[in-house]
């Protein structure tokens, strides 16, 4: 059912990502009676959806505790629900984020040996593309949370963004080793020594996030919101003092206009909507959270990123690593010490 | 001393700030070796300037505790004495930020009734200027830290922003009530029954920062830090991106001279070097840090700040607005309720 913009925008924008993986097919959680006729705007699409009808919805309102006791039918939980019985490798929803947490976590469980599930997002950056997590599933973190959100954000960027051997960086208020609190500090002393394929970088600064300092950057779920809705602010700002230095004398449009094409690749570069899709980590099973606010062309990404994360073996690969941690390669209370 | 850029930075900025601020006057505390050659290229700076010779020099590496001990013939010592003693209305310094707060911190005291001095910095918005504090001086607040910051952040934006009934904002992982640790929730409640020419708006999110939603944003100095270095490494990003947009193509390039001016205007709105100084409010005395990293044009704009806050009797305000708070108007342990 979508988020602000409803089944139209999930609809619109599987009409979309068809394009790109055009072998995708999709079970579609809502009330049939609204989806029915906007399948019948695209054709192509209709042929990859099923629907299931729900009339059951999670406001986007609703508290996390009434949607786990109440919503057992809604659209969110049935679509959860198939991921559990291997009728659907992913679910993607624009709905209610803590609701879409919680659920997915009481009904899909966490992977053997995570703790807490995280919200990671890939984003751009001077030198490439890095991974963020936690993004604000977990407001405290203790270092063991730390540790395995770096160890997910590692697999992420070696399978998924193809890196041999990603670097990860801890997010801290300074760079000297003696600054932060116990669980960075104890997070930073575990990373020195894990026997993974990761090299761990140390702390870096909220800089060092655009930069690209490191492949991965790990942080607590309230910096790491903090973090990501300060950017979203910024980048408006940005975007409002660009169009109006490029509106204000006619010189400034002409050459705004010849420069068209050049502010056209600049607007892509930084459309948030390329980077839509939080991945819940660390879930038995593919979940992802589009932006509410976002259109098709935005949940369009949000698709992509969870087939891309099942076509990866994304969760496959974070039990490997699990695994390889705790078979004796190591040992586990040393380097999970908190 | 100055910062990375050392005192060439600090003479060639007090030569840009006497152009718009023509009748200061300046104390230069430092190595009169390096001072004399520098003041030598600038005669009307010269004519501005005192110099008070100390070879000694606050490293930015250094600790605060050392700083504090071993510091005290520094030149930045002497020049927060110097505004103890009346001799300076006010500092500003681009050196070592932990040693230059703890420092004025020991020597100037606080005003009355404050508990801990913050930094702020006004920065631009899509609807003008806000101010925001802490951004780093106290990691952890508690709900009176708060309310005070909110307190002094007003008085910031009546007297230097000019704005009669300024609007402020609580920093907070999501707007709903319930939401927030105890400090924020409480300094919510105490805000809400302030007897003073403030609008206390309520809970904001980061991407209210950049909107401009309140004229004065508030929270605590491990928030305000990451907010503020996110910010840093975002607009670097962007810069990133428009140059490489605008030079991909000879049409881009071509655009680009065209639009040239309106380049240079958009330039000038997010400059952050008209940004720079970070003003330490609450100490009994004016206090501004400079960027350790500005160039002159950025360190003027420093001077500026610190110029400007003597100038609109700063450190009186906040001290009317307390003596109103806890004068009867209002029972003031309602008022500031942890």
């Amino acid at each position: 059912m979508g988020g602000d913009g409803g089944p139209d925008v999930v609809v619109a924008g599987i009409n979309l990502v068809l394009d790109r993986l055009p072998g995708l097919t999709f079970l579609l959680f809502g009330d049939e009676q609204r989806l029915r006729p906007l399948l019948d705007g695209f054709p192509h699409v209709k042929k990859a959806c099923r629907i299931h009808h729900t009339g059951d919805v999670i406001k986007s309102d609703a508290k996390m505790a009434a949607a786990l006791r109440g919503g057992r039918k809604s659209s969110m939980r049935l679509a959860i629900d198939a991921v559990r019985a291997g009728e659907a490798a992913g679910i993607v929803s624009a709905g209610n984020t803590g609701a879409l947490m919680a659920m997915a976590k009481m009904v899909l469980k966490t992977l053997p040996g995570i703790h807490r599930p995280a919200m990671a997002t890939y984003f751009p950056t001077i030198r490439g593309e890095s991974v963020m997590l936690d993004l604000g599933a977990n407001v405290e973190c203790d270092a063991e949370n730390l540790v395995q959100f770096a160890i997910m954000g590692a697999v992420f960027a070696r399978n998924v963004l193809g890196l041999e051997l990603p670097t990860v960086g801890l997010l801290n208020v300074g760079v000297e080793g003696f600054k932060g609190n116990e669980a960075v500090r104890g997070a930073s002393a575990s990373l020195q020594k894990l026997p993974l394929p990761l090299s761990f970088h140390g702390f870096i600064e909220c800089d060092d996030i655009g930069a690209g300092t490191v492949d991965v950057v790990v942080t607590d779920g309230f910096t790491g919101n903090i973090a990501l809705k300060t950017t979203e602010g910024i980048a408006k700002l940005f975007g409002f003092f660009l169009r109006k230095a490029l509106t204000e004398t006619p010189r400034a449009r002409l050459g705004a206009l010849v420069a068209r094409p050049a502010l056209q690749a600049f607007r892509t570069y930084v459309d948030p909507r390329r980077y839509n899709g939080a991945m819940f980590v660390g879930l038995n099973g593919i979940c992802v959270k589009s932006h509410g606010g976002t259109d098709a062309f935005g949940f369009s990404y949000a698709i992509a990123v969870a087939a891309n994360l099942v076509t990866r073996g994304f969760n496959e690969k974070i039990k490997e690593d699990l695994e390889r941690l705790y078979s004796g390669e190591s040992d586990p209370k040393v380097v999970m010490a908190k």
